[in-house]
């Protein structure tokens, strides 16, 4: 479809288009040494995953057919705008969480003389995307759904990172707030609709088709992404730090995981209080305690059958799909992510 | 036209609007009241002039004629995205700027349990925007342009905010930075874009035109935006503290004022020695000695000059543009500001 490298070709080609773009703001040489930089630190160093299964997906869309060189590149565009989403969302994430490192650096807002400008950077990321539209589709029948989508999936993040930010707020966390509910639609908001569904959509409406009518694959799409976070959840305590790449802190950070949801709603009174008294401290013997009622609790099982019940539901409902074409863009998707490692 | 009060009552409208909205996003209790605090606090406590002005504009655009019920709507409600937009922009400056109040009262992120939570509202500010444009005008004509625009400006003004953060980073200000073609771009970018242009831009989409045929009409706006920031920073040296409402802190926080800029640009050896000694420092004694070089050098005259220059020079581009209503539009606007004192 399209390798890692041909993809990174594009970001290449797309960066220097939005530098030297002075249609509506010429940036100076500061400036743009300052964005360039900024760029680079932030969008491609990813797994990519999201902005290339745009490709992925046409493809499919298209029935296997080989993408014509243009179709290729636009969905590469739209690809990028995908990864320049995440870039703005996880430079803003890394200050509010006030977190070290990612993707195996400093985050942007630590890295020397950067600092708060790393909000107004993020802003700029934004902005970048919508040039990107504009230079690339304004012309095309789908310019204004495809604005449209990327405002409502913007919207649907925010809105899911603020539920988070209020559910739990650095320094004063109140378990009693994780619950099933509460979990669900934080994640469904904050992570599912642009890791899952928005780089399907983009694929859709390039194939010339109206969102209206493929709003259950939407839930599906949204379904998968709660899946594939409940696995995150799952991997940051029990997954091989060599095949994840970190050492997952969540228990330490009194992260409102999937973990914590379902141990709360199955403790005992004496494990529950358990819970509070040792969820949410860098100390390794409260990190083992937690663990060690995980266990009692059986929470692995807990998850596998979770996940079995969640695949069979998935299967059926992608089964049920009306486009054949569909079907093959779901299934290939949830190839990817069942029972993945890492 | 419209008067501050009947304004008002469309921001209620539209506040409830968003948060009954369950289209893409529906919130939960605790969301919604987050949210309706922070428009409360942050949205309609301004000045309103820039709102207001879209409603002025579309009038004079029809010739003087009565607006209907529905056009008086629409226009408070462009008014509001303004607005909308403002807010987003100053609650996200106000973090980067380290700033204590803004309207009389502490700045958001400064409120108890907001915090870094400050970042994501003004993104939420900012999405709201696109939600209220497609709310209400995804049927017109316009609906692209009017997209289009709003997405312009704030590229704009988020990379005039740029070079205002690296030219004027906290803490380490290089006054061999403060030059005027660098203040005129930052002060162009950052300020009278979305301050001037956007209001009237927004009124003439409202009334059919392409804005591609006004681009003389932008210049002058953007013109005289500028000329509103370069007043702005003489009243903040200048201006009664009771007719602005504020006492003036620009010499004290570095900033890159026309003042300064002007002081430079004139000083001699020994004067500019003193202004490197002296700028920038929260000490009476250094402002006292800023400001004894600043009327060494008559920079009120140098400014009064100057806004007769660029008040003449604006007469002239408004006669010459072709249509007549816009000329009214921008002799009202001018009429505002010229020689204001708050
Ligand atoms: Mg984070
Ligand atoms: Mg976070
Ligand atoms: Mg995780
Ligand atoms: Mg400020
Ligand atoms: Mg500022
Ligand atoms: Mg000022």
């Amino acid at each position: 479809m399209v390798s890692r490298e041909e993809f990174l070709e594009v970001y290449d080609k797309l960066k220097s288009q939005l530098l030297e773009d002075s249609d509506v703001f010429a940036y100076t040489e500061d400036s743009r040494k300052w964005v360039e930089k900024m760029l680079d630190h932030n969008v491609p160093g990813g797994k990519l995953n999201r902005g290339i299964s745009v490709v992925d997906s046409l493809k499919h869309l298209k029935s296997g057919v080989e993408l014509t060189k243009e179709d290729k590149f636009l969905a590469c565009v739209l690809g990028w705008c995908i990864e320049w989403l995440q870039a703005y969302f996880l430079v803003l994430d890394d200050i509010m969480d006030n977190s070290i490192t990612r993707r195996g650096q400093p985050c942007w807002y630590r890295v020397p003389k950067v600092g708060s400008i790393a909000i107004n950077d993020g802003i700029v990321l934004r902005n970048h995307i919508f040039r990107l539209l504009r230079l690339h589709f304004r012309s095309k029948a789908y310019y204004l759904e495809l604005n449209d989508l990327f405002n409502e999936v913007e919207y649907q993040t925010t809105c899911g990172q603020m539920l988070d930010l209020i559910t739990t707020p650095a320094g004063e966390v109140d378990l009693s707030k994780y619950v099933i509910p509460t979990y669900l639609k934080i994640v469904q908001y904050k992570t599912a609709y642009y890791s899952f569904y928005l780089p399907v959509a983009c694929a859709l409406l390039m194939v010339g088709k109206s969102l209206d009518d493929y709003k259950p694959t939407k839930e599906i799409l949204v379904l998968m992404g709660t899946y594939f976070q409940v696995q995150d959840d799952v991997l940051d305590c029990y997954g091989d730090p060599q095949f994840i790449g970190k050492i997952g802190t969540d228990i330490e950070d009194s992260k409102c995981s999937w973990l914590i949801v379902q141990a709360l709603k199955r403790a005992n009174k004496e494990q529950k209080q358990c819970l509070l008294d040792n969820y949410g401290k860098s100390d390794h013997e409260c990190v083992a305690k937690v663990k060690a009622i995980y266990k009692e609790l059986a929470l692995q099982t807990v998850f596998l059958e979770y996940e079995k019940e969640v695949y069979d539901k998935l299967i059926t409902e992608i089964e049920s799909q009306e486009d054949h074409a569909v079907q093959t863009v779901l299934k290939a998707f949830l190839a990817k992510i069942y029972k993945r490692q890492k």
